[in-house]
């Protein structure tokens, strides 16, 4: 079976003019706006067009079926069709129209499955509005509930459960909802790895864990001219050797440890004041749980030792702990095995952001498969997939659906 | 000649009443506001008083003077009455009051002198509302030109003419001014050094050379769980190291030199992304010329090799370059004799704080006195310096001022 490039291509470029940024290649469809009210209408008529059997659940997460007795058991694919404020238009959306496009491909050839085909895409993957991100498919394996979802409030003042209503998509199907026999999501790196290696498909084994701290450094604000630097107690040199010595625990652990000091907020932030305090995050990943343990423990090590010698306070908080996500070998290996036969180059990796595949591994065996972002760019409308790859992941999703229908856990 | 301890510290109590910032000891008294002119009016009356010859120049300087031909060939005292926004009580304030009292205790005392003595207080020390600090001094000894000073703009969009006109303080004396004999500024340190060596006076030899420099870091914006450590280009990364080489450069120097990262500001500022880029600047002091050379030297020896491994691009200017000024051996030895006469601890130290006695020290011998700050807070409602050392300073001040009318130069 080979899916249509052509009908895949013009469907990405039809769904990224809903919400389009002008000027650009991106898109504007925060979760449950009227863009992405209407991002929504468009994918469901496709969706209805091709006969499928389709549901919208309590928090909005849409399921289209080839079996009239909906998506469990089913081989389902997914992502989600929400973008951040100025999003691309690949991320997400590729998963969701190629799933679309497997199930369009394999009806159009008439092949008899074992196990309906089905496709999903997940509210507010994004979370850029409402808080969490990847809250559709978090609800929809029952990790959070309807009502707590319903009652999010947003940075501006709204309420998830009446945005929901206000667009149409607060539905009846049951939520937690169908659990499938296999899932697997499209998505474009959102990294720079493939792009950089030249290689054409990643087959994700898992998303990295994630530790997210966030450390007040208090010492004495002091004039910068006049205070001896033997009588300073200074946050900035504190916060200083802690981004060096966070840095350091990354590349020394090695593997895919990665640390980034994204955020350091000096106050008063005036060029001749020693700084009262430093507020600073260090952001820790690894898909090893034991090994992300280690980082925080090493890291935490090196805050008091630097804070004690200066004389400066710490306070410390954590501001977002997951464990790593380990997908299912078994899938991995069959997404690995048919690119190979496709002569496609492939390389093992894990995730460094989330995806709503990590939520639904916790249901059922799951995979992802990765085509490269070009420099890595993504949540930017300058992010680019070449039609090539997005074409090339598209036919691996299709056999690899295919293929885990035939297969029994 | 003994000065009146209780009538100087009830003067000090009287201004700092006005633009009193309600529940603090401090002061709010920004140049050419009401609260300044208040200020401004209640010192003029009380030089009137004593029946001093009193001139106001097109800057607002204000001069008093024991002689009817005004502080030509006069030793002079002064400082400032400004203040920052939320500043204290004792900063510049002491220095012209101090000046006020030992010309009032010497008339009372009733003492020929060889020369006339003058107090003065310049306009517009701090800079707060209008850049430069020192504006005032400098004009007076002909660094900035009259036109050039009344044309400047604020921050709130006033002009220093109309200010002046408005306050009524755009006076008619000469600027630049009467060239004193010599001049001695008393001031609180606004550093620990003093309060935490529980010494009593600082026998000022010098001001610092400053170099302030703006180092932006422009890097590559990435995902931080998507980007491998070894793609990034992350100027934070580049910027932490910076700070750490910026100190170890004035540990390494000893000395006088002082380095600071007071401000540093990352874009976009969020825990989950590598920076796209990092701005920050670093504070260099030293009362050696050749030494502070040296020091800037190493620091953009550092950025550059610092930056050039992360693969970071580099902008950097100067906002501010003054040379170290160095006081009159003779005025500081002078000071220094007469302080351990009367049996005070002294320590020669420099400032690092930026005076009015710097500018006066480019057109006669000046000196400067520094008392003690608790625990060196300035600039802050919260400084503090104890009445014994108001009053042993002030005493210093006019055992020196009567020295120094009897020396030839």
């Amino acid at each position: 079976m080979t899916i249509n490039g052509t009908r895949l291509l013009a469907r990405i470029q039809e769904l990224a003019q809903i919400g389009a940024i002008e000027g650009t290649q991106g898109c504007s469809r925060l979760a449950f706006t009227d863009s992405d009210r209407e991002g929504r209408d468009l994918v469901m008529t496709w969706m209805t067009d091709l006969g499928l059997t389709v549901t919208v659940d309590a928090v909005g997460n849409v399921v289209a079926s080839t079996s009239s007795a909906g998506a469990t058991g089913a081989v389902m694919a997914g992502s989600h069709i929400d973008t951040v404020g100025t999003g691309g238009r690949f991320d997400g959306n590729l998963g969701v129209l190629a799933g679309l496009e497997v199930i369009e491909a394999t009806l159009a050839a008439d092949i008899e499955l074992n196990r309906p085909l089905a496709v999903a895409f997940f509210s507010n993957e994004e979370g850029s509005r409402y808080p969490p991100d990847m809250m559709g498919s978090l609800a929809y394996v029952g990790g959070m509930s309807v009502e707590s979802v319903l009652e999010i409030e947003g940075a501006d003042g709204t309420v998830v459960g009446d945005e929901l209503e206000r667009i149409g998509y607060r539905g009846a199907a049951p939520c937690p909802g169908a659990v499938p026999h296999a899932f697997v999501e499209l998505h474009i790196e959102q990294g720079p790895v493939l792009d950089n290696e030249a290689v054409q498909i990643g087959v994700v084994e898992g998303v990295q864990g994630i530790s997210w701290t966030e450390l007040k450094f208090i010492g004495q604000s002091n004039h910068a001219g006049t205070t001896p630097m033997s009588l300073r107690r200074d946050p900035m040199a504190v916060a200083a050797e802690v981004a060096v010595a966070a840095r350091s625990i990354a590349t020394d652990l090695g593997g895919t440890q990665v640390a980034t000091v994204g955020s350091l907020t000096l106050h008063p932030n005036l060029v001749n004041v020693v700084p009262a305090h430093a507020t600073m995050t260090v952001d820790l990943r690894n898909t090893d749980e034991t090994l992300l343990r280690q980082a925080e423990q090493q890291l935490m090590n090196s805050v008091q030792q630097i804070a004690d010698r200066e004389d400066v306070i710490v306070e410390s908080r954590s501001l977002a702990r997951f464990e790593p996500v380990e997908f299912d070998e078994r899938v991995v290996d069959c997404i690995e095995a048919l690119a190979k036969q496709k002569g496609l180059s492939t390389r093992r990796m894990p995730s460094g952001a989330g995806h709503d595949a990590q939520m639904i591994a916790r249901v059922c065996p799951t995979g992802m498969i990765f085509v490269p972002s070009l420099d890595g760019v993504s949540h930017n409308p300058a992010e680019h997939t070449d039609d090539e790859d997005l074409v090339a992941g598209t036919q691996l999703l299709a056999d690899a659906m295919l293929a885990l229908t035939e297969v029994t856990w």
